[in-house]
């Protein structure tokens, strides 16, 4: 195994765990973007090959291309074990599975005729995608976002909650209504049906044929179109709201309002916080 | 009944009403997660059965935990009904109705081949969920778009007002325009196509056929495209509305309306906090 | 002609204007309520009539009820006619019209067979609904909306020229692209798709079946999907602002921050208008 | 060629190009006008002679109007590249080429018997109403919607990328789940349906039968129905941020993001207004 090996490997390792893990040198860099390269490249050949008639005329060259995929991700692999620190907890982290998971599929289907459930697998790898976005100033917006679903999480799951449970109770309303006859064969797929109307997003392969059902299906839509603007209120108040003054007062001309980061008052310039030395 | 029992059973009551109504104590927490599982668990199972093939096959298992449900809820009910101080009140309650409405109808499929209607009875237990909510902090954020909800039901009853009005009347006309050879069969149909194209929906079970008519449903469809900014701005505004009115008034001219940091009255100029030196 | 009668009529009229006109008499806010019973209780028999199950049972009924609305509201509008000052200049404003639209039809109806037409401008008697919201409070919410709306026509105007350009081009290249024999027989009815697929309606009477034009139209849903942040916020924008701060400094202690309405500095209680006497 | 004649065309040249590229001259303001409805009259001709019906009966007229049109613009092309500076420069702008395009396509149908292929690039024409709105006020608001979406294009970006991620992702698993057998015949189709399932637009060409499929399904549509709050935030936030922070830096420390009201540094404590006394 590459990770006992003497001490005069020692730099390569420290080269290869900076090309291959960091973004801010050049050749990291480049390593990065021939990475993306190759894994949109394989996607796009895995979603092409799914086409019936694409895969009667190029299904050879498609074949060939996944191998060569296979075998620059299978390098990268083994690369990355050799030159991280603790190879196992890598192989355990999530990045560490679907890289295995990107390689895997194709060397078993040497030994099995599967294929398909693995295309899934391949996909998983577009995830690696989102660490390219740590490159460049792409990280501080991703971090603003994240910190203001973060923020409002838990009326978020309120909101969700309730959504979730007006849904049932409306599903089964229409399973009763409706009925097996109008395409609400159970309450499961009542439920879905009530997911499609109150999403807005109206499918039309199961709708109410009754007066009473569509009624109840008029007021699903009105609530379902009105209570978007819940989850986008709550959103835009956490990204609107700007939490960055401080409440301490001026020692010198008890002035307030200050920022967070003030050291000094803005109005008459003292030592804000004069026992910190 | 348990409520007329000598006082040495104070104790006990006490001690019941603390587990079963209140969630701040560990049995308390206990209890109300185990009727939470029951509950979720027992809606599946009323969800499961109705589809058919399910039924078919394990109808027997899902009748065994439908009485198994039933029983434990019937304990919960007569439990609840013991403890508390005033059972009548508790059992005319919206609370006490839906305990009673989710054990009463398997006693009455006991004696009726009913079952279907029942199904919803049982479903709207599920928002005693929403109890569970207050055990933590959760309802802090509840209150919290509730607030906001409820500061805006004006702006939203009008908004909901007009676009009511706008539904009747492109539905009427739509049902002139289009007729019924083109599915708009009736006024009430119409305003139901109507809703389905405004709020966004649109299943396609009804759609304008006639160059006109879909020249008005274009427009029915960006109106309601359009629209949906109306509510969302009113919530968010709401919601990032943060008060600096003190609800103090003057005591000179009894004016109200102050800001936060106001030292005097805005209108007559007296001092609005005379005791303060 | 009622306004050309002697002055002893003149407080007979005067008290017929203010039940009629004015809604803060109790006398004219029960004319108000009576009159929108009236009004929906018409309209509904309007939309029940064209069901044609309920006509085929009910149609005698509904013709009398019929005739009973309309004999109300012909003395409505004579009333209205005779008590107001100037009755040439009500019969040819918005309500006006409205009000002898709403009973024109059906006398028109005893000469002629036609019918179907008229349901529309009995329809419109419901705009007098918003006549009612002007009782209340709901005024000044309703001015709120309008002011934010109006302040913001300009921009939203851009966006719908925006919209309609990006749906013509769109249209245009899903017919070039489609054809007719994808259902895209024409620039108008592809616009049409165009419509109903930006504003995420989706009906799906008309939808891509090729693999270019699936692509063009996952663009174009992903635009109409993300475009409504732009409304949204514009309206948000507005209502969130809040303009009520003077830009007057007080001038004894210079303080600034004053509210729009504000005589009297809030700091120190001097006068903020000394010259205005 | 115009350009290279002689001084005395100065005056011409100046004068036609103050009428043909300006707006704020009456004469300006006249030829923009009488542009924009040529512009919108030939499209509505390209359009109306779409429609077979309309074809076949007014086809001679539209035949007539299109050359009227196409004369017209052919008049504005030579005369905008005679008064223009650099008329090679112009004609390779993106302005220039849609000049070219929306003339050209009927001279080369003289030639050819095309035809389908040029609607486009009249439509394309279309791009120069907006031009038009540089006249009035319109510029500034537009501005404003253009400098709001271009300060949050990073967020944006970011958004788009993880929605394509998800679209791509769900997509594949439906390919799998579902297969050819209900509609789901290859994973770009399988993508296309999320994107139509994601952006609430649900033609329902494509729509899930198994049980399986309908979960996922319905997670994909309460994610896209509460994931459009995230660029609504993005866009409103920006929208309603008012910058209150000078531009000014500190003369002593090169220190910035001052605020407007400061008078000292809130770092050092310097004087930001060393000058004024």
């Amino acid at each position: 195994m590459p990770e006992q090996k003497p001490k005069s490997d020692h730099w390569l390792r420290h080269r290869l765990h900076e090309i291959i893990f960091e973004a801010d040198t050049p050749a990291g860099k480049l390593f990065d973007v021939i990475l993306i390269i190759s894994i949109v490249t394989s996607v796009i050949v895995v979603m092409l090959d799914s086409v019936v008639d694409l895969n009667l005329r190029y299904g050879q060259l498609f074949f060939v291309l996944e191998w060569f995929f296979t075998l620059i991700f299978t390098v990268e692999y083994v690369l990355r074990l050799s030159c991280i620190g603790r190879p196992s907890k890598y192989a355990r982290s999530f990045y560490g599975v679907v890289d295995l998971l990107s390689i895997l599929p194709s060397y078993v289907s040497l030994l099995l005729s599967a294929g398909k459930f693995f295309l899934v697998i391949r996909i998983l790898r577009l995830l690696r995608v989102f660490r390219v976005l740590k490159l460049v100033q792409y990280v501080g917006e991703s971090n603003y976002l994240q910190r203001a679903l973060w923020a409002s999480r838990r009326k978020i799951a309120v909101f969700l909650l309730s959504v979730f449970l007006m849904m049932i109770i409306f599903g089964s309303m229409m399973y009763i209504i409706e009925g097996a006859e109008n395409g609400f064969t159970s309450i499961p797929r009542s439920i879905y049906w009530a997911v499609v109307t109150m999403t807005t997003v109206g499918y039309g392969d199961i709708s109410p044929q009754t007066s009473l059902g569509q009624a109840i299906a008029s007021l699903v839509m009105i609530l379902g179109y009105g209570i978007i603007a819940i989850p986008t209120g709550i959103v835009t108040a956490e990204l609107t709201f700007k939490p960055n003054i401080s409440t301490q007062s001026c020692p010198e001309c008890s002035s307030e309002g200050h920022d967070m980061n003030a050291k000094h008052c803005k109005f008459c310039g003292a030592d804000l916080h004069p026992d910190k030395i």
